[in-house]
């Protein structure tokens, strides 16, 4: 999307560097930087530590760490080693695991020499894939938006809540939650985002109210206790959100904190969506409370915030007690039953192992 | 409660300087600064400004404030201009309304010459009164944590979660959520809280958590994100919440993202509790929702977050792009059928008129 006059994504090759550049996500709001990555511990390095997040771009940066890599030793011991180091970075994504699937399957039956063009090309279709499949969820999901505009009042707004960032800047483009927002405000429907800032890491305050201002969709920024309230006073039509990983009886991964705002909207009948890209479903599992590993996350993200000081300069301000110890589960799952519809890119499904089958018959494990 | 070898209570007249004096929580968990209290303006900054917080606390802020008021000018017009001026400060907390009448009732009839003396008195009166109420909370309270505890293992902890700080210094002495805790620990019992940040203003990181280290409570500080999923696993027993304002059929008004965890609760089956001082019961209104006020407050509480500068400094950060608004409404309402008790300093009731009239028979309005 736009930042500026000029079209980004969120990851790229340079065709003039010869090398893969990605925005490194943990300098906004506040500074826009673009960096190379080069060696397979820089891929392992901004996955890990964050550079570049959100499930679907974790995917292409693994496809494309797999692809230079392959550049530089074609080996089979390369090509393996390159899937376990870069499968520990992170544990929760299933797209992490489904790229580099995707990548060792491909090669491991390709000639050696073959093998960095192979990766490469299909490195770059992984990306593009993800924006067509971006697209289409934004269409499906614009639909939703359409009817609930129907109903209303001449100048009153289709108000939106948002949890975390599952927007371009988490995918190659368009983002997943935020691609229904885009398409609504291009298709000229007044839609206002509530937009959770999403502690502790505060990607809603940092990307996503970054992505919103950028685009020009009106917004506010509010805590996250603040939705339950806003949904009992009417004062939210929809909320969408992304996913980290679902199983194939519908239950939702997602970032720490949905689990809550689904609970809300359950309560209040506010529909509950979840934009879906298919790699996302992990179709090994059924029931995604027991079954999906919750990453612990260090104290220091939750004893200490990054923002800009009033002289313009980055710093850590430390919220708590000296030595306090924070408890950092980072994402949680809300079950089936609170969510309305999956928005995948075939189209909406009730989040049930039937609604999920018929939209993806090919990929169902237990038939 | 104690900090370091001290006992101190959040507000206090000191009879040598004849002062009232506070401690200044805008600066804890980093600098424990005392402040002096005088002029009708120092109270009402220091109640508006969230000096003093928690609905008891700013109770007998006013109290002490309408009495120095009449050492100045004990007449009806003087009596009447503190009650307007101190009543604007803060919307939403009940207790200051409830405090500024116990002050004009008592006084209207007495004589000018008399005033001073007889609203000081009954300022110190009103300190020591809710100092008893927090502590018969704690006894009544801690029922419920040993109940809990008798099903434990060995070494195994009562992990209960509280969500903003309804702690000492929320009223005079005790708390009204952690009185409870306190006795528990204070009993021997093997507690562990989870320290709800409260985000906007971080009650929880800034003063629960600096409650619980000086009074040697083992606690982990969690964002307001996480309780959902620790309840989802079984990591809480118990969560005791303070309120603002409950309203005669049990409602319960208190700091904004309560509604959230007690929709958690519900939904796994954790109990719900609600430490209730019988001041904060507004017997006038009967549905939460509809009838309590949201104080709405200023949007740079959720675009900037103070906190300790790694060179030791506070200083505040942004924490999102230049110019974005944030929506900031201070309280929610949960409704009642999500609580499963109200801890009062009679006992425990259940969250009905029925339940709150049969231990307050004497301030049931519509018999």
């Amino acid at each position: 999307m736009k930042v500026g006059e000029k079209h980004y994504r969120s990851i790229w090759y340079d065709n003039e560097e010869r090398a893969v550049k990605i925005i490194d996500q943990r300098w906004l709001p506040h500074e826009f930087k673009i960096v190379d990555l080069i060696s397979l511990d820089d891929f392992a390095v901004s996955i890990r530590d964050m550079w570049v997040r959100g499930a679907p771009l974790i995917g292409a940066t693994a496809a494309f760490a797999v692809s230079e890599e392959m550049k530089r030793d074609p080996s089979d011991n390369s090509l393996n080693n390159a899937w376990d180091i870069l499968h520990e970075t992170r544990p929760t994504a299933i797209n992490l695991r489904w790229a580099l699937n995707q990548m060792r399957d491909l090669l491991k039956d390709v000639p050696k020499n073959k093998r960095a063009e192979i990766a490469h090309a299909r490195a770059l279709e992984i990306c593009d894939e993800d924006v067509e499949r971006n697209r289409q969820i934004g269409l499906h999901g614009l639909e939703i938006i359409k009817k609930i505009a129907a109903k209303k009042k001449p100048g009153e707004a289709v108000n939106i809540l948002t949890h975390c960032n599952a927007g371009w800047l988490a995918t190659v483009d368009w983002g997943t939650a935020t691609s229904p927002m885009y398409h609504a405000v291009d298709a000229g429907i007044n839609v206002h985002i509530w937009v959770d800032e999403t502690r502790p890491r505060n990607q809603g305050a940092q990307l996503t109210a970054w992505e919103m201002d950028s685009h020009g969709v009106p917004h506010h920024l509010i805590v996250d206790n603040a939705g339950g309230h806003l949904m009992q006073h009417g004062d939210v039509d929809l909320v969408i959100v992304g996913t980290d990983r679902t199983s194939s009886h519908g239950d939702v991964c997602n970032k720490i904190g949905t689990y809550l705002k689904a609970l809300a909207a359950k309560d209040n009948n506010v529909p509950f969506y979840v934009a879906l890209p298919s790699p996302t479903i992990d179709w090994t599992i059924k029931d995604g409370i027991k079954e999906i590993p919750i990453e612990e996350r260090e104290s220091h993200e939750i004893t200490h915030i990054q923002g800009k000081l009033e002289n313009g300069t980055l710093a850590k301000v430390q919220i708590c007690p000296d030595g306090t110890l924070g408890g950092n589960p980072a994402f949680d799952v809300t079950p089936r039953h609170l969510i309305t519809g999956l928005i995948t890119e075939r189209g909406i499904c009730e989040p049930s192992p039937q609604g999920l089958a018929a939209l993806f018959p090919e990929r169902v494990l237990d038939k």
